[in-house]
């Protein structure tokens, strides 16, 4: 049985290189040799132990890669394609998917639903830090990479892409509206990217690093604000005129942040939450119009599929966005114990890591 | 000066049947004589000083009347015409108006956005306890009465039932939805029969009064569960299959029933909330997916303006939901301190009083 | 190799019952005996030749039966269970799918769209007038019927009431909304029902049939209109105050009834299609406003998957909608050339007939 | 009583400058000073009597200019305000205007409906080809102008941008949707920007006019498509290989564009239609799948109102979109009839002219 390295969980702290066999695939799998791959800010999450994974699980959710094997039963790829798969990879087949839900996936349950059940990647099945993933329901999830794209320029659609995105789009974001962002990391920046390209006209982009903060400038926003020397709720409806924003995006898993974009919406305003949180979060009052404000509170887990991988990569190749100013880094995969200590670490100003096996 | 009756907040603790003089209209008013009229739990709040008005401001905002006197602007009326209008009077031409958004009015704020601005009867203006009320924007919010409608018959229509059926609205009920509403007051019994009249296929009203939960089935609920003799996340979720509710309606604002809410969605699900909240809200981390569950929180502020009265109204006439159970006692406007009385003690099964000059 | 029988295209002008072998499965597959099963309008235009199927193909798109046999790779069934499945029986894959647009389900093309390409059973493979069906993707398509639900009470599922209520939905109907559905054929009464359930409160049915018009009233229409005594426009503009409805449904596919509809629709209003037409239609300039009313006409194809059906068999369950009513005659599949003899020619007040092997 | 210049139509193919009375206001009205306007396409339609308009009516519907005068009962403005106002006026109070369909305005109405109702500057009221013109409804309708926008650069919004740009929005274009916009005048032109700056990014540009093309590049057309020298069905199906459009915008208001707009849609796509159409529109069987094929298609008239206007002047000032290369030619009111004939005959490459009086 043919051996690869992988990025292994072994135990809270500890996240090794290691060896162990090539995944063997089933009638609906691909086998997909990983040609680039990311850490994500949930690896961290997963290495400190703050969200459990089986011990022995490949880590990692964000694959760029080449077709090595189809299963059996799958058909309209060929092997030596060129494809990226989502970080939630559906079955296609649950109640939540035909309700349009992929993300809840709850297929193998009694009624079809389950919180998080497409995310396998990584969390539930071994995950793409590695030289091979078995990539389930292959139908549903391959996405083909256009030519002339590179590696790095789709290295952001699994995950970061497609989670800032869906930001501004469960935001529902229209021609016109001001919309404020709530940290600026590889989520935030794409929130703002977002909301951008979903016509609004008036993006402030909140954090309190300055360089994240000219980044931000760069992805669309209009207005940035360095929480570390202004308040930013105040600063927020100096800029609005006393109004507010139509949606504020929540983008790092904090209550401060959570408590901020509440009380920087105008009355009937839409909250759209992106964050993991690791506590219970408290609504103000206040901000909450004693639940009088028609106010929205909607949350996002990354969207996944090849449709939406093949949007997402569509609005690369537009050129209306470029994501690659945020991979900072590079690294071999014999190197990710050290890409993960500088990730965990956020030093050196990273954004994102590329890896590559 | 003409003189009146009128039902006035004098301080926390104290609303009286005073005289006040007979409003004055403007050029868009029109001056309405109430023949029927209630009292909402919000008015108990305000007696209890909960809720701050002005002192010396006539309360209550459920006006069923005949129009006595239309402003020289107002034209597609005429004097004598039985009316309602709802608790929510917006003007129709603030920004928030132009977006849909009426009750949250900002008329004559510089960027006309104001949080629970539409709200004008017995708060910022005269309400409608008393012999005659001033209906401000006229044009935009009387709504005459179909013929052969009883007083009784559309004294929900201003508040109780467009807020509660708003409770239905907002959770975007689908055909064949599972729905369950906390609480069966007199606005989640309006829920319970909005959300069957939405199409939902299992709604499961849930309260701790047994009588309430009669009248819940009669509105439409499937299932019933009593609070006071089963945990009822537990029990929904049996109902259920373990699947949970699509939408939740919260129609009592507290954290308890706010919390449960959450805590018996599917993944994906709304929370749909009507509630009056008197202090902060926490969403507990496991309920909430940690913010991975996709999920909806949307709060509701009761919708005005002539067309959402005609379409009540409609409701009402189509025979479709019969709301006089509701009416449980009757007051002349002299006795309306008694009314105070009984209602705010929620004595004697009251649900909701008639109040008749 | 099991023979079956089966009602088999031979050419325009024949369908007749013959054996062929029982249906071999693949491995996402599953083989239900039928127990009940119905013929279909689109079944009588295949019959006379006006959409064209290959010859030998099995009809029938409308199945209610036992699973017999499962594929190896479908897991969540067992055999023995009874079943249904929507005449559409969409992959689950394709990027029409994963839009959310299962009927036009293009697993197998190059882009993932076919326009009614989730339109299968009786269309590009064998259907299920017959004793045996191989359903194709059974865990998206298969759906365990609720105990104590006949046969005939699932019966209208998978096409019938799927398409009617889609008629209901896809107008987006509102409550309060006033709605025209023209015709009353088993789709149209369908739709009849669904605009009830989805809160319309002035339901007005068209035919030109008093029998039909009878169980109109009975699904729940509030108004019904002779169209064989007086012009159905002018009757509804009449009902409605001359202000026209908020959606029109036809339900007949034919020019003179989507006109109709155009002309009831009030500004802004929509026409939602659900018929199959058979020639270019016109869109008279002056009931579309020359393009400036704000009109909309939404087609839609029936829904399908197993979600959908478990949806519309629990408003059977709920008691909401009963459409027993609506089949009308029996015949065992030996006789189901009298069956399409008597359907086609519309003899004897036949809505719908229940066929069982 | 004071005189003003103003261009009046006369009879068909006469319209002519010449005096009449400066407008009096009423209690809600304002008096506006035309500092800029233009000529629309529509004008050239009442200009050759295609469109009835009443005899010595004042012609034009995008006004840009100075508060003069307040009514008596108008608040939140100040004379010598720089405003625009739509070129629909709604008047925020009829039940069209309560249901958010504000070019449908029925104020006056029994029912409050009223087809093209919200129209009435140089429609069914004097429009602002003149020095002067009563804005009605002025709480609903002024726009103030912000401070360093020029006349030009906000003299699209009214009516040109407004139009186009509900192209985009009713199409409800989305992240990575393709989108064909027929015809690159004035509107389709803003259709193309507005496609753009909704999120599509396949934007494909078709006409017949080289520099009409040329425009649309600079808008956001990623493709353009010369219609005089290849089949622009065929070059639409060839750039999405194969797939269709996610939405085809009409711009034109012609059989063969309309027709178009519907070959070259993907199965469940969506037809936005902006062109006023001259005569019954015809749907073809096959590109309509028979009805079958989930297809939409919305027509819009240009949304009015201040909050419209707010949010196009917000686009423009935040260097979203450019219109100012639409301004080709510049006319004193004086020259008017020059320039009504230089537009109707669509001759040196005008887009749009500004007339100043």
């Amino acid at each position: 049985m043919a051996k690869m390295k992988a990025a292994i969980f072994v135990e809270p702290g500890r996240i090794v290189l290691d060896k162990k066999p090539v995944p063997e695939i089933g009638p609906l799998d691909a086998l997909v040799r990983i040609t680039t791959t990311t850490i994500c800010g949930t690896d961290v999450h997963i290495l400190k132990g703050e969200y459990p994974v089986a011990k022995g699980l490949t880590i990692g959710h964000e694959p760029v890669g080449i077709i090595e094997k189809l299963g059996s039963a799958v058909e309209g790829y060929r092997e030596g394609q060129r494809v990226i798969a989502g970080a939630i990879t559906p079955s296609g087949h649950s109640h939540a998917c035909l309700c349009g839900m992929h993300s809840q996936d709850g297929a193998g349950t009694p009624h079809g639903w389950k919180a998080m059940g497409g995310w396998r990647f990584g969390n539930t099945i071994d995950g793409c830090q590695a030289e091979y993933v078995r990539v389930p329901d292959a139908m549903v999830n391959l996405a083909p990479v256009p030519d002339g794209l590179s590696d790095e320029q789709v290295l952001m659609c699994p995950d970061i892409m497609s989670t800032g995105f869906s930001g501004a789009e469960s935001g529902r974001i229209r021609i016109g509206d001001m919309v404020a962002v709530f940290a600026q990391g590889p989520i935030g920046l794409c929130a703002t990217a977002g909301a951008k390209l979903s016509g609004a006209t008036k993006v402030i982009g909140v954090d309190f690093l300055s360089d994240r903060l000219a980044v931000a400038s760069r992805m669309g926003a209009d207005h940035v604000v360095d929480a570390s020397r202004v308040d930013p709720v105040e600063e927020i409806m100096r800029i609005t005129g006393g109004r507010g924003v139509d949606v504020a995006i929540e983008a790092l898993g904090r209550q401060e942040t959570f408590e901020a974009c509440l009380r920087v919406l105008r009355p009937g305003g839409t909250l759209s939450s992106l964050g993991v949180y690791s506590g219970d979060l408290t609504i103000p009052l206040g901000a909450f119009a004693a639940g009088l404000g028609d106010h929205k509170i909607i949350t996002s887990l990354c969207p996944g599929g090849k449709e939406r991988m093949r949007r997402l990569m569509a609005v690369i190749e537009s050129g209306r966005v470029d994501l690659k100013p945020m991979v900072t880094h590079r690294f071999r995969l014999d190197e990710i114990e050290a890409a993960y200590d500088l990730f965990a670490h956020q030093r050196d100003g990273v954004l994102k890591v590329a890896i590559t096996p």
